[in-house]
């Protein structure tokens, strides 16, 4: 998962580029890099780190320039060498950058492909370089020495014919101004939003709405699937579907874990979306055992709160903060003649032992994933005295692969793969395991914005909206994971 | 603010230290430092900056040896500069290092006295370097080439007749061992515990007791008011009362605010209090205005989230996280050109719109200082659409500065001082604002511990436990905290 | 002045391009950069700085692959911004990287060209950057999915066709191999030699041979004016000459300042060429003052050593080491309240007072081209005690900017520029100033290569080989090089 | 070997400080340090590395106040951790900081002695911190609140019968003023000079004349052995001799190799010395080979050119710059699977062949240690085609250790330790080895001071001056230089 911000504003835009990125931090935290347009030059900062390490007061003074664009980036397997902070850059044609929120399915083809049709060399494992290549191959086709926002359309939509996956983007042009695209499915969030100042109309582009509503910005709306927003410098903003087939299938995980709660996405409130799942999880508590016998609701900070908040409201049960998620981590050092010590999840979280003892709890976290973590977790509860200890996730059995963009393991790591719930509750030593249905996941999302026909629940239900996801990728997927485990120390870099 | 540990162990202390110190991060982000003896030598790393940052795997590996001691500084008047890092160390008598958690009220005098007696050299402004220096002094004037417990004590003895203030202490004695003490009205917090391990038992000390907890240990006892606690390497512990009317008079700012929930303190669980602090909070709104129109219950995270629910609960009205805090802040930049800009709340906060739109809502927080944050959350939360915007404090009005090692401004700046309830109300800008009783507050805690008679609640009514403390005193401080506050380069250096 | 080095290897080549840097350093203490290619990928440092702080072990381990190209950069206008390190990278065609050291004299034509042509972006003030989208144009332009050497050569044609100036070059081109070419004047030294290893034979290009032979190479000959060589990864060598009317013209100032002494440039030791420098210098002072009363001949350290030591010879006069160079200079502070202390040369150089006291002493330096520090030593003498101070150089008065790579101020800062040698006598404060014949300097010179029919003399006699440096050009340089002191923030960056 | 210095001045000295140590830098490259005094505190800054890169702007900042002193460091055995930077610093009594050149040999002894008598601590293996506590105990014990210059002197005197060995030292007491002093043979230089200002006389002492000049300073005199002079903050100066039985035997290595030429030490001009050194080798070759057949001198750079100047002249032989110095060094990495390649005595030295081929070369050297440098250069000329190649060394055959502070290997690690002239050569490879006669040497130096009797030149002659070294002490050295060599980390830390 990365996140992505452009902006074209009527002076530098530096700073707002800097606090949106932080705003999105959560998105992403391996990596952050802003790049901006001051007349005919691109300015550049970029690096491995936090948002607030990366950028210094030297590097905030050389990024002049009206519009630009930023990036932060989450490690995925084939994007966490060093030197892979985005966004991206091609000289050729005016030259452009790109930031990314994706992955591309059929990567592989599309390098081959770019490398025969225009010898661009692709130096990376990132397919975000890829898409950037893309999309600098066709715009250059065209052979315009100004391009206008028809040639930018029509090169949009030689892109997706050539690109799947899940993808949204934003582009900067040298001279011209700002690209915003979403993939044909909108699997990949993207809201743009504008502010009025004294010298005029100012634009944003994010990954998340939250990004506009603490810089003062007002949320026009999102980014249609398969749609293209154009911005020019002057602010003269174009848009057009570029998409043969576009329909509106957001990944529903973002609800369940990786938005911040206060964003809007694609009109659903992940907030009330949160509030919704614990409801209806709460139901099928009910439904499984109408005489429970739970004392008490302890959701697993930070991500389940909310969710838990409501499970507890409508089981009519004590909900309390019992574990205390430690907000600083230190790192893991390996001293000489000892063994790597695996950081435990004790540190960090720590149970308040008051409210375990003698207890059954119910502990809710938003999902389960290789089931590592909530086997320690479980084991942690029964250590701080609880009687029973049951577990239920705000998300349903999470079995297959993500392959648009979210960084989890492959079917086989997963612990829900090929395994009943029951099977599951005795592997990570439960004495009880409620999984959200699918269903209920999935109406707690569409109840904030009917329109939405059907959401990317691949995680879920292995169907994968692109079409294009069959064994054998997934398989390639695996055996590339495997590869980059082993040679981590990244050695390619960006240039 | 600060954080102290000490551990003696039976192999390498220097991991325990660090993850003891990343528990204890949340009592002071500005610098760390880590001190362990191997055989007759010191081995150090200080610097400012968290724990993650300080401590890199080279500092690590040079810091061997089977005991040691930690420090986490919050950043105070006088303690700031760059180079102030703890612990502190002398190397007469024997090789001492010290980390101190407090506050001397007395310090000029001492200084002066330390110097004329012992021609002991105070390079900083730092109290903690003055303590040290007291109890090296009280040491070497006892002239023993192998120090006893008996000796320590004494020297103790001494100390505790010469300074007054808040302080809790661990002291590392080069080849000896470590010693740990707290000042004779136990006003900031000290525990200790034990573990078994296969080459016997370790002990450590720290400031609270979760650092015990999430690394293993057994809470054995807070460490009494006056009392000394000396542990030597092999193992061997000597404690002793060395003040000679102690009495328990703990800071009731570190149930409300400073403390982690986790932790238990002087026999009180930290949780436990602020849920009741939320109920006799609940029961005083209740007091005021049985038939109140609140139809919300919002917290300002993280720290009054425990209160809030209990609020809400006993209210019966829906509990709402509508505040979301943005983990990442960034850094402030002043561009060329531009006026340094505030950052303002709204980064640092951000409301869910859809949780105040149209309702009547009421805030909860620990406790109002300043009212100038107070002030901009109530009018984001009229922005954001609230019909009324009522606030509420787990705390009392905050009307006097603390000296006992909370860093507070002085009273001309609190927002309370010399300001009636309805005065601060109008203030801040709120319809409704609900302070907790100062008795109502101490029964949230005392219920914890029925043995505390009296806590330090300065900081509300201005008593002040050592009882040294008059206007002048703080008219100095005054003046002192602004001399600082110009002079924020931090010239001088502990060396 | 920069320097430039490519290997094509049998192992990784890293640590060669690594030690080729560091003996290259003296044309270059600005930036350092390798680029090396390690299948289909480009591994890269490069940062501002000494090569022993760019790179560190993290660097070099990333750095793998059999073939790769560095550079050492000299601060020069317009190329002295922090991120213009080179070698700079194209993706288009096959992934191109570029070394360069000269400077193009008609770069402002090519840019505008390249972007109309090929919508090239050029991003930076360095015309490194141009000659390397002008050298990726052309080659794009034949369409190639494979290259051989054929079309590179073709490429290389048109390039010198497009391009004029002074330029000595490395290109790597991703999976094929390295190309090392020269401006069609052979203005710029470049070399190339070969070693046999076990695996096989290794190839290098250097600026200088010293690189060579450190290195264990062997000199090969000079790469000719206007010719092109290519390497193929597997060790083929293909030569051609590029350039329609090739003629050997080097710049004669390499010999008297820049070169390390222990290189051979086309032929001619810069040893040798001092050594005679020296002679005919002695000569000239004899012609002048045959019965001059010169005490002692004192070089000014390093670069007018060797000829002092025959100056000194062929006078029969004592030759004494009475000038100390200050090995270790350290930064300039700018302390609050102070004005900037400008360093002077007296923290450069310190003169061992004996050897000047009462006598009649010949400094002798390799140029003077300001003329203020020039001034500085002879006043410096003078208050050593010299009864006498004369000055000689070994080479003729510098009257004219350097437009092939030099970085030399403009006409109107030379000292010697519009003024009579007496005039300038008079300015720098000697009793005699005596400036080496230019017929003499390239009698000096020429003697190791009868060959050599013409040097690039521009900076004594204004002759400007390429013969496109017109008096608007000079002035257009001079603005720049003013704005360019005046941004020296450096805020564009290379990407 | 170190570098000392310290400044009383009339306003801020940090600048001063800091030229200083650039100009003493040639006297250790390992660590640097300043301390500064500005009222009643001291300023600090110290690490490892060259003087321009441990200090930056920020700290020269903080460095404030008139007086202060300032050291750097040569490793030497058990110095060379990475927190040994100097000055120390003791806070008791009054503080005191010092800075060391030289090494005692009787330190076992003292630091026993000094934990027993004061309960001092000793935390590094650096005699430095035990002068320094000496120093501190004898000044306590005197219990004065304000100690006069009888107190130091008295002080000093008690130092300089408890310790041994060669010293001279900067000591800088809070609030007082500056003490320097030298050990009672004068092994370590130590000069003082001052210079006058609007504001008032300033002073400076440090290792070498050549801070003085270069900063404006006029030489007063050396200090005399034993003699202290305790420099008021008010610039009132005091000088007492301080030992019994004081003479002067300088260290003769000085004026061989450490020294620069520019400097004068205890009157002898160390540039004319090594002239003389020239004169005296030449006449032992004429005596020893009155019919040579020299065709070229040619010098190994830097120390060995002047005294190879005055031998080519008197030998009335060319002599030739034929090796060149490589003046960037780069770092040696250890890449996977590589072994460490050790860096060729060629990536220092380049020979230009020209001057060797064919020739009958004589190269002169300042001396010969380990003999594997010699070696090697000796090989380098005959690959360069010298027809023979002779070796002379300005200096006799070095035979013994050095136990007053220059780190020379142990005895069984010298070349010409048990092996005669002939067998050394053969063991280096020349084809004739001359090496200085000692009382040539002596007279090189003597000849610039009558009044000095005796050098110390026990690393030619095994008599050590201070009359306490035997075969035990030496054995005891060369265990602690391997015990230090296997525990190179540097685990335990200044404080």
């Amino acid at each position: 998962m990365c996140g992505i911000v452009g902006i074209v504003g009527k002076s530098d835009v530096n700073l707002q580029l800097y606090d949106a990125l932080t705003l999105l931090q959560h998105r992403g935290q391996d990596a952050a890099g802003i790049v901006t347009c001051d007349g005919d030059r691109l300015c550049q900062q970029k690096a491995n780190g936090l948002v607030r390490d990366v950028f210094r007061a030297r590097h905030m003074q050389r990024l002049t320039g009206n519009f630009g664009i930023g990036h932060v980036r989450y490690p995925t397997a084939g994007s966490s060498g060093p030197a892979l902070a985005q966004p991206f850059y091609v000289n050729s044609p005016y030259g452009i950058a790109m930031g990314h929120n994706g992955n591309l399915t059929n990567m592989r083809e599309v390098v081959e492909e770019i490398f025969q049709q225009d010898l661009r060399h692709i130096n990376t494992d990132s397919d975000s370089e890829v898409l950037l290549n893309v999309f600098a191959h066709e715009l250059h086709k065209l052979g315009k020495l100004q391009p206008n926002a028809g040639d930018i359309f029509t090169a949009m939509k030689a892109v997706h014919k050539r690109v799947r996956g899940g993808y949204a983007c934003v582009a900067l042009i040298v001279g011209y101004g700002i690209v915003a695209f979403r993939d044909p499915h909108g699997i990949r969030p993207l809201v743009y939003g504008k502010r009025e100042t004294d010298k005029g109309t100012e634009y944003m582009v994010a990954s998340e709405s939250v990004a506009l509503d603490v810089l003062g910005y007002t949320l026009v709306r999102d980014v249609a699937p398969g749609e293209a927003i154009y911005i020019e410098l002057d602010g003269t903003v174009h848009a057009e579907q570029c998409a043969e087939n576009p329909s509106l299938n957001p990944c529903i995980f973002e609800h369940v874990y990786f938005a911040r709660p206060d964003s809007i996405m694609d009109g659903v409130s992940v907030h009330k979306a949160r509030l919704r799942q614990g409801e209806h999880l709460a139901e099928k508590i009910l439904r499984e055992r109408p005489d429970h016998d739970i004392d008490v609701v302890i959701p697993i900070p930070d991500s389940a709160r909310i969710a838990g908040q409501t499970v507890a409201h409508n089981l009519g049960v004590k909900f309390r903060e019992g574990m205390v998620k430690n907000r600083y981590i230190g790192r893991t050092f390996i001293m000489p003649g000892q063994k790597q010590r695996k950081k435990s999840v004790r540190q960090k979280l720590n149970p308040i032992t008051l409210e375990f003892r003698g207890k059954n709890v119910l502990l809710v976290d938003d999902s389960i994933v290789r089931g590592t973590t909530c086997k320690q977790i479980i084991q942690m509860a029964r250590e701080a005295g609880a009687a029973k200890v049951y577990f239920a996730t705000a998300a349903p059995a999470v079995k297959y692969p993500n392959v648009y963009g979210i960084d989890m393991p492959s079917a086989s790591e997963l612990v829900a793969h090929d395994r009943t719930t029951e099977e599951i509750c005795k592997e990570i030593g439960a004495d009880w395991l409620i999984y959200q249905d699918l269903a209920d996941l999935v109406v707690s999302s569409a109840e904030g914005n009917s329109e939405i026909e059907q959401f990317d629940c691949s995680v879920f239900d292995g169907n994968y909206i692109t079409g294009d996801v069959d064994e054998e990728y997934l398989e390639q997927l695996h055996a590339e994971r495997n590869d980059a485990a082993k040679n981590s120390n990244g050695s390619h870099s960006s240039l």
